[in-house]
């Protein structure tokens, strides 16, 4: 049940987002193929998700979160943007992603920073196509994610990043590194869910520790599936931590720690909603799901 | 007096915007020293006091115009953005730009490009702080940079840009690139100033032609200024353009022929504006400036 969901709601999010996509005038075909291949390059749409399921968990479950599906467009944007970015030659130089040539090997290096580029401004445009929702609260779903998206968060996440790179550094460092880069974006898209549906402040504020813990959990679990997570279903190559001398929560502590830490985070994250009825329990079933997944 | 009332304004937008980015809590020094190095290596500024100007003439002047520092500061984060974007290797591989080091000389590229999505981001989160704006009006100013800065404006120009190196374009193709990346911000510029002191219809309509033949005439001067401008002044390598094989006003036309191109799109965008009063003013002297220009 929970699988079908999940999967029901990333294939909504990708016929939503490509159709966002074809309505865009975009004056260069190149760019636009550049901007199509990295959105419908299979994702899993967890971002996204997370939205709808925070609308719901606040709301009515399966029929409301489906209402916002131009801000999940819009997150799903952002997230396809930084994964661009992060490939290039300039940061993590990667060849692949989900089994797939990354952006750059097919379309060249100047094409993907600039698709990148055109994502990144293209989600806020989105954001203002969104039908319904009231005008202050989504100038608040703007500001949330452009604080997540950007030095604050991700993009500062991923400067930190790169400075950690062939060093140790603590788990304080890590820890922030994270909260930045994967972190930031996680919470955004959860709040901004909490805001569409009005959630009042105690909602807002205990799903918001819920996305803290969720973004905990999903890179513990990252970390341990690229110590022994198996290549092919992965889709990019594991042991890169390693390989480039990276400090992860694995390499810092160890496997069994990890996988302490991981499951003490989803416990905090299921505490943190206990006062949220049925509604919740897709949020419930999906961070559960972190401790199992395979990519 | 035009000079004094330009480099006033230039440098209150300066001392905004760097106020903006100082009270932006970036997790990362590098990261933010490298925002900070090219917003603040002295540019023009026009786009904002374009904002401001367009404020004035549907408003009262040298009073309103400034009442929107925050939203004007934005639009310089997106055009400084841009700058450090195009001059990365993988773009037009510039090593100096208004007479410094460009940002990848100094901070490395993957600093750069960080720096540049950094930009681009905190521009959406700072329209968000702007006060004394209605909701439904600051979503309009949104949308209205978005798309403008985007696939649809000044990336997609970009891209047009780079796949016309080394070929001959024609003048349709010449006007497309450069209506997307350099008109698009300077309309949008116009248009926000226009949104924010609520111009009716026909002033909307008016100040837009005025900003489309604004954006012509500072190309076609560009184009010139490459052609036979001094290099100390303009800041940047001249000859560039012939260099690099592009098509330019010049060379698919003649420089005798550009100038007076230049000409026409200044007494058009006077036209324009011929319906405003003495508040239109500082429009009418900008945009004949563009004539007599040095950098």
């Amino acid at each position: 049940m929970f699988k079908t969901v999940m999967a029901h709601r990333a294939k909504l999010v990708e016929e939503h987002l490509l159709m966002e996509l074809k309505k865009t005038p975009v004056i260069d075909e190149k760019l636009y193929n550049a901007m199509e291949y990295s959105s419908m390059s299979g994702g899993k749409r967890i971002r996204p998700i997370l939205l709808m399921a925070a609308v719901d968990a606040v709301d009515t479950p399966n029929i409301h979160g489906e209402n916002f599906l131009t801000v999940a467009s819009a997150i799903e944007m952002i997230h396809t943007y930084s994964l661009i970015h992060d490939d290039l030659p300039a940061m993590d130089d990667s060849d692949y992603r989900r089994g797939k040539l990354t952006n750059h090997k097919v379309f060249g290096e100047a094409t993907a920073i600039l698709a990148g580029d055109a994502l990144l401004t293209l989600a806020f445009e989105v954001l203002t196509r969104q039908k319904n929702v009231k005008f202050h609260v989504m100038l608040e779903v703007i500001k949330e994610l452009a604080i997540a998206a950007g030095a604050e968060g991700m993009v500062g996440g991923q400067s930190i990043d790169l400075e950690s790179e062939n060093k140790s550094v603590d788990l304080a460092t890590l820890k922030k590194m994270h909260m930045g880069k994967t972190g930031a974006i996680f919470r955004a898209s959860i709040r901004a869910g909490a805001l569409l549906a009005h959630a009042n402040d105690k909602q807002l504020q205990n799903l918001t520790h819920y996305a803290e813990n969720f973004g905990l959990a999903f890179q513990i679990t990252d970390d341990i599936l690229d110590a022994i997570g198996d290549e092919k279903t992965v889709g990019k190559p594991i042991h890169s931590d390693e390989k480039n001398h990276k400090s992860t929560y694995v390499t810092l502590t160890s496997l069994d720690n990890a996988k302490t830490l991981a499951n003490q985070a989803v416990q905090n994250a299921l505490d943190n909603i206990k006062d949220f009825g049925k509604n919740a329990d897709f949020l419930r079933e999906i961070v559960k799901y972190l401790l199992e997944r395979k990519k």
